[in-house]
């Protein structure tokens, strides 16, 4: 018996949603389910085809970077994982594409401002953009920092990343999470999405002033708030 | 034997259209099919994956907003289809999607111009986009308010709802109806089709003034006109 | 036994990648099949859609626009078939689609320059686009006109439709011909493509002069020429 | 026997990833393998649709252009792709497709900014486009002289074509290559998902600097380095 089994299975299951939502070509992009009470996460194997993935091929990784249990080589962004779900309470799940209106926002280094409804749905600001990763950081460790620089982005804005669930990182793409495996691949393809919408939105006007702040909070409200009414509860 | 089994049919098989024709993201989008005879409309349940969707899940309710049969929550929006059956004469089906072309209009806040015959074969006008709704009327009642701000829009404007079958939410997206649910689902592909080809139009040419008014007559007359003929009759 | 048969097979076949190809939605898009011999015509039915299309449903017609075998109503824009198969030697298919990219070139009534070599392996020169029809002209017969029209344009600019099988007709859509009917409908997709490449282009540069001519005239006559050695001869 | 079956199977299962992975529409592509032990390539057969190709179809050719073995005519393409092997070390596979995206930076004749580490994961250089072949070189060997082309375009410019293993040809697309064919049409994959991710980010900013070196190159060792670390090793 795999007493990893379910832990691998979500973690299995998420992953094959990026290329049925088409959120990366080939390898690029890996998701990892948390246990929090075990403090473990099961995480793709690096460089692995989607078509060959297995259950039993993820990779099931300790809060240090140590492996627990597996055969193949996490996914290189592994450490840039373990940052989040140290820091950011109560998630469950992190997700990597590289989706690519999200990657021509990072690469261009804008935050995705609120125009409109789709977005407010699932998150009331802009979407964060972070800098560029600094030499002397990419030197020290560059999957650990990258984490750090996603923490330092929203802790510099104070931003919550339980109402954000998602980043750009600079000249990079998408980080998203949520309190799953499956939530946080949901927030990857909602971001893509997202990202395309407000490409067009930005060719069709050169005078965004973006979603009034009633309309985005209601919207978030009825998703998301305590008197929330959208979906069966 | 369930009364409402053929408008729930009718329902779902429109509502089946979203994902078919991606108008629409995971559940974001629902359509609604109305007796008239019967005052009655049955609506996608809200927040249910296609995927998983049934006729029997589909929602009846009364033009009061009152369920008249079924197990689940109906669409979050189904007051501001009722607003519009209510208005609207001779309505039997409404469709809401966030079809990603129509999305970036409604986001922009710009009505799309009649730049060429696909879009006169359906609609003689530019299709209208709303102001951004009032916070008072948000806060009164959102979703009913939205249907209110359809309805005013196309009575300042003295607009036709027969001939002009769609609508720009500003901020939010589309709304489209017809004389039965797969008509008003049939409107929301054809509008998402016509605001790509809009959008495309605007990039190519910063000088549109838009197609001359009697081609644009010729070509919904041969369509929808008394003497129409297009099609099978 | 259909004495039709045949010509109906290959307009049914022709028909079938309009949706294939994704050249239009719905039933928006037509191609039709010529016997030059029996100087007949096999055209897809007005208003059927591709998914209940059959063979048995292709409506044969006369040059001079009368129903010689079928029992549906043929497509609306029979006649500009006609006058194009009428005036252009040699042309044994045509099509008519609402090909997104296509449509936003004839909505912006640009003729596409020849920027490339997937257009020269085609054409040798610029896509054509005609004036808006006359509203003369459009009273007089509006598809009949419609096939003076692109006929009217090849004269005036002494273009050959054999070496250019294809037109944009200003603030509707393209028309292509070619040797039969497959031959049209994959001169449809050529162009659409064409059109999408140019239009990607412009954005990437302001400054477009084309193709030099001495590589245009290469590809073309790889493929065309008198010493063709492009595929299996 | 078919001394050149495993030869043949490897250019044709690359061959169908142009279909598989919309690098071109129809005929327009085509990949071969190469066997530098025995100094011959399988090449797809000029103008076949890519659904009735079959392994046997491959044509076998030598490094001077004549035919080994095959009952079909080559690639019209086949002297660029004997140009590139007999150059470039150690490459053992060449693709060439029409790409969309890769296409209308060829035509707008500019390179491909390093801009985010999708790019850098494959190649830390802008991806060259050359000049116009000269009509000098086009008439003396067109195919050849492509060939000639690009390797002239690496030289000038001191590229090493097995850190880039990618070129634009001005008013054309791209030729891509690799250590197997597999590992060429997986490049010519890239290469369209890069090309299109710069063209969005072109129009989001106008202000594009591209990534800084210290990420570009830590993005590429992770993955080709001596200490790569991505990937199963």
């Amino acid at each position: 018996m795999d007493p990893y089994k379910s832990l691998r299975e979500e973690a299995y299951e998420a992953n094959m949603e990026i290329p049925r939502r088409a959120l990366a070509l080939y390898t690029w992009g890996n998701v990892s389910a948390f246990d929090r009470q075990r403090a473990i996460l099961a995480i793709k194997p690096s460089g692995v085809a989607y078509e060959a993935l297995k259950v039993s091929d993820m990779v099931v990784m300790d809060l240090e970077g140590k492996k627990v249990d597996g055969k193949l080589n996490p996914s290189s962004d592994t450490k840039t994982h373990i940052v989040l779900y140290r820091v950011f309470p109560g998630i469950a799940g992190v997700t990597h594409t590289h989706s690519t209106y999200a990657v021509a926002w990072a690469q261009a280094r804008r935050s995705v401002p609120v125009l409109g409804t789709t977005h407010a749905d699932h998150c009331t600001h802009p979407i964060p953009c972070t800098e560029y990763i600094s030499e002397e950081a990419l030197k020290h460790d560059y999957e650990q920092e990258t984490g750090n620089l996603i923490v330092a982005t929203f802790r510099s804005q104070q931003l919550d990343p339980e109402e954000i669930p998602m980043v750009l990182v600079a000249g990079h793409g998408p980080f998203t999470w949520g309190a799953s495996a499956a939530k946080s691949v949901y927030h990857a393809a909602v971001l893509e999405e997202i990202c395309k919408m407000a490409y067009l939105t930005g060719v069709l006007s050169d005078d965004i002033k973006g979603l009034p702040a009633y309309i985005v909070q209601k919207h978030y409200d009825r998703k998301h708030g305590a008197n929330a009414y959208y979906g069966q509860r």
